[in-house]
């Protein structure tokens, strides 16, 4: 089992097989650091399908299972030397849950894509499991992981904009103008099925995302919500666009807005944090670059890579100028995961960066109120636990 | 009375004195394209300052009232061929209704500032009597001057973008993040004041504007509000945030923010419209090209001054790359009432491209339910008169 | 004779009738401020159109002038209360020497568009003439009229940037791609014959604009150069892209370079400065923000309105995030130039802040140098005089 | 020995050892797809910093060698299926010529930085003893693996922009506005030592890179050029800044600027060709994206990922908007090079896309006739070999 910093931790993966979007950035994201080294993996709910996605990615045959229950079976048969060091999950929303409870009530770190599960009962049943469990848990809200997001929170945490007013943040794509869920393409399909992805459709997929971002660059909760709803493109079950407005602890406030009918716009994820002393920008799209605004006229822009003393430095890569991007900040999400998975395996905890399960059931706890508000005419509504 | 296309019109000022922004801006708008010609002053509450500031502006001795209802006197007292053409208001928003009224009562051609008036009652008596008089009226919503904005509208006319499904605008800005009002600055302090901005604060200075410009644009009506305002600095009394749900005629929505604590945020009035086949961006601040994304995945940057076979042609001065402003496009303004006046003057009715009372009305439309639903804790709120 | 502030000068025109672009633009400038006013004109070379364009413009038949040597006459007979107090010549170049040289020794400052004249002959005889007259004398370089233009002088002048190592400077246009000057565009077609531009084409007609906002950005002269001009489009007469190295006084540099056949450009001109203790980066098209960059690793962006206790002060109308653009550069050098002209008038010498006549004079030694390198095979060659 | 697609090649490493920014990024780079796995390495010039730092990264003790010599000879003798299947040269230009030369007539297949060599005569004789050896050869000039920059080489190459008329391209940077090399930073000390770095300092460092990517995405051949080369910080050895004009084939021509004291400037590679019929845009800082402006007056932005059938394509990852960086172009030019060392190893010639001994060959060529013509007061001087 993987306790140095030198050798790569030994990963199963579950989903991601072919055609799987979400699963291929979680084996680049794992790789490049040398963090994870995909070892296992049960990579389609069917068993033939899944076998040969293993084999195409050269897993090993012995390691290349028909499903996640006989993966979990065979990696506890290991020994602990060879046993995978931590499962990732990359399955539809619906499924998250009875596998991520399955292999951390077994002892095996797991690593769940967002949002953590499509209801929020399973979540809270999930939560309690793992904090039981007392196994490392990682959520991959992979946009925290950016270098300049982090610089973001600690500028917030350090006073530099003051105390936080009010912020926007949104979240535009344009691939779902169609309605491509009856086009047979499988990304748009299992997201607006609600029996899959639960109760939110945009709000669900990406609005999760701008939760995140927004909580964890603020490091306020968000406690109400109010939030009007739609499905712009003709019959489709779950909304593909939402605005809500946000009261969060203290007297900040957010306007949050997703969409997915933005003809364009391409994975438009941007934040604005007004506070009573600055303000602070940043987009994703171009994701190197933070500005910073002052009360005395000042409009500053920081370059990634330029030495902040914060923990922007240790999650960049490359001098300023030398571009950054998705991949490698999805790896800071595995590469602060691995530094939890390494501590555990040593007996002694030493979390790292990254979004863990009080993330995720924050998450689902925030769509869940927000669907609720966008049923019940947008009245403000509490997110369930506050 | 000016009725040819060479002469300028001749104009009289209400407000507008030394200390106020508008007022010159108005000024410099007017004569840019030797529109009109300031001829006439009524330019503060104080008679003594009216006339010293009509005389620091050169305007003769005997046209340098101290009141307008003097200037009105004044003005109908000379023979129509040296009375002044139209008279402009840039007085704070309460006073707007009596001023206007008893302009247009008395036929003298009306331009006057947003909002059109400070309470509803007032606009709705106001508007009554402007039709009635069959007088011209223009309100300056000074950013539908803008040659894009123009040309946005005729794209969306014209199906350029199929149908609207959903706008996003805001109009943000920083300069009001400490209490201004408190220190002396006059901008700050009347905005401010309910007695004289009426219920709204941001959401009557700017939101209008972004009402005005969404509506404009889209050419469609905005149906129901949920407001949610806020005061985030201290002791404000008016709101200096506000983000707005908004259904309009069909099924399009908006969702519409602003904001005058966003540091570093200088006037940031942007649009976004997304329709069925394509989508519009265009930012005031870089107010020269419009952003074309259609459903084929091609994204256009259109130059104003290109040649377009729209309104924007003659809205238009300079080619692509010689920047225009803010002063061109509120000339734009009183170039199109300009013309409304000389058909007047003439006896038959050549309407120009301005807005006029029913923009007004509308305006205040908007504020006034925007102000109940944030009053009401944020439910959605039919706009009066729909 | 004007010298109070708030009457209007009265200007006489030379060129810019029906269909010059540049008349437009300067009767749009020096009416902007109330800085002048269109009094008298001689708007084209044949006499006909002369008298027709003024008619049009609406100026008194008696200033409508058929000649330019006529409007002089006329005018000198006038009284000195009634008699233009200054003309502006917006001719082609290789009129500007007579025209210019007449009205300088009568005694009525002139303002010449640039570049100064179309040979270098010329421009020395003309500088003597008007040096000796005292006459005040403006040339339009109408980009340094940009308040942060004027800001970044100030900031290399005050040490900001240390001092100047390295200068970039590009003027990239697209529209001559094509060969206009058979397809009847007068723009295209005086531009690119030698008799009327001078020797040099695109290095003439904008590069002298780069070369001006270089120099009077830098403070620094320009002592060598080494030149590579080349004519793209098949069978036109004169360069149509230029590309220059600069050896400036003390041990700066500069890279220069203009282009009309850049297409997609369109009227990109850039100027960066590279100091040992800091940078400045500045964009015509979008001129209302200045970029500036220290050792210490902070960029700033700069906003025009402010307030810098600078020239760009003055040169300003209105707070950040309501642009101002072409025309109101260029307005603020007829601004500088009515303020010369009153001081003039009233025997009191106040020069305003506009380019004259060594500017011009410059001008056209850069292009004349420019042209005999580009000659030579790109050998370095001194300014003449120098 | 490795030729199926699946296991990753096996990769030695000479130089890049601690404090080395580049032999991180080449680890980083030839890890992402799974092309190279580090197999063995001389990683200093220093044996026992050598060894060390291949421990440090996890390599096999036998494998961490002293010197590249016992790195060559240790790993002939191993048996061809365990043997390094490549070797990757990172160290300061003048060692290039004898460490490559020795691999690759052992026929182990040679990555080598760039620029290929520190001299001229070394760059020959090299490039003559590789291709006697048939041994592959990549010299990683990463900026042609942007797939933007291959979709730019793809839309020249099928007439989309005409015939190339004037091309601009430059590269600044800041970080040597001071004298660093006298600070004790390691990069910047052999960069500045002759010795070390070659004739060229700017123009070799990232001149190199400019070059190959004109010469790439124009596909034409650089035949004569004029240059001005400077030291701006005193007492500095090698040019810190170079401005050069550039004849290619056909009548196509170029300017080419260098400058690495440019404060504020991060890695700022841009690329702007103009055609007859069309332009194109590049920025290395924000490489997602393309700008393609035609005669038709229409500006379009190309969003990298958006399916373009060129060779974009495949050097893309993820979707348009998820942005991809340095690394993940340097990892296109590793993927081009394993499928060219697979094909070698299968005995079946496929070579990938990267660039090779004659790009290589060619920079040299173009830094030597660069450091020529500013040693010759900048005259016209021909690429040795034309």
């Amino acid at each position: 089992m993987g306790t140095d910093n030198h050798t790569p931790l030994r990963l199963g993966m579950v989903g991601g097989g072919k055609d799987a979007f979400i699963g291929a950035v979680h084996r680049l994201a794992c790789r490049l650091d040398d963090s994870f080294i995909l070892t296992a993996g049960a990579l389609s709910s069917t068993p033939e399908k899944s076998v040969a996605s293993a084999r195409e990615l050269g897993l090993a045959p012995e390691r290349s299972y028909g499903t996640w229950q006989q993966m979990l079976d065979g990696e506890l048969k290991r020994p602990r030397v060879e046993r995978i060091d931590a499962v990732t999950i990359v399955t539809p929303n619906h499924t998250h849950a009875a596998i991520a409870r399955a292999f951390a009530e077994a002892g095996i770190p797991v690593a769940c894509d967002k949002p953590l599960t499509s209801t929020l009962a399973d979540a809270q049943t999930l939560a309690a499991a793992v904090e039981k469990s007392k196994t490392p848990f990682c959520v991959s809200y992979n946009y925290t992981g950016y270098p300049m997001v982090r610089h973001a929170a600690h500028l917030v945490r350090t006073g530099a904009i003051g105390a936080v007013r009010k912020c926007f943040v949104e979240y535009h794509q344009g691939w779902l103008a169609t309605k491509l869920e009856d086009a047979g393409q499988k990304q748009a399909a299992w997201r607006n099925d609600p029996a899959q992805a639960g109760g939110g459709g945009a709000i669900g997929d990406i609005g999760s995302h701008a939760e995140n971002l927004l909580s964890t660059v603020t490091g306020l909760e968000i406690e109400q919500v109010a939030a009007d709803l739609t499905s712009f493109v003709p019959g489709r079950k779950l909304d593909d666009d939402a605005a809500v407005f946000i009261r969060m602890s203290g007297t900040a406030k957010a306007t949050l807005t997703v969409c997915q009918v933005a003809i364009g716009e391409e994975n438009n994820l941007t934040l604005r944090i007004h506070g009573d002393k600055g303000s602070l920008w940043w987009r994703q799209e171009e994701p190197n670059h933070l500005t910073v605004a002052t009360l005395d006229g000042m409009t500053k822009v920081l370059a990634r890579g330029s030495g902040f003393q914060s923990p922007a430095d240790s999650a960049s890569r490359l001098p300023p100028g030398h571009p950054e991007g998705f991949i490698e900040a999805f790896a800071n999400i595995y590469k602060g995961f691995a530094q939890t998975v390494r501590g555990f395996n040593a007996g002694k905890p030493t979390p790292g960066e990254h979004p863990g399960i009080h993330d995720g059931l924050r998450g689902v706890r925030f769509v869940d109120a927000v669907v609720r508000s966008g049923k019940n005419n947008s009245v403000w509504t509490s997110l369930d636990g506050r």
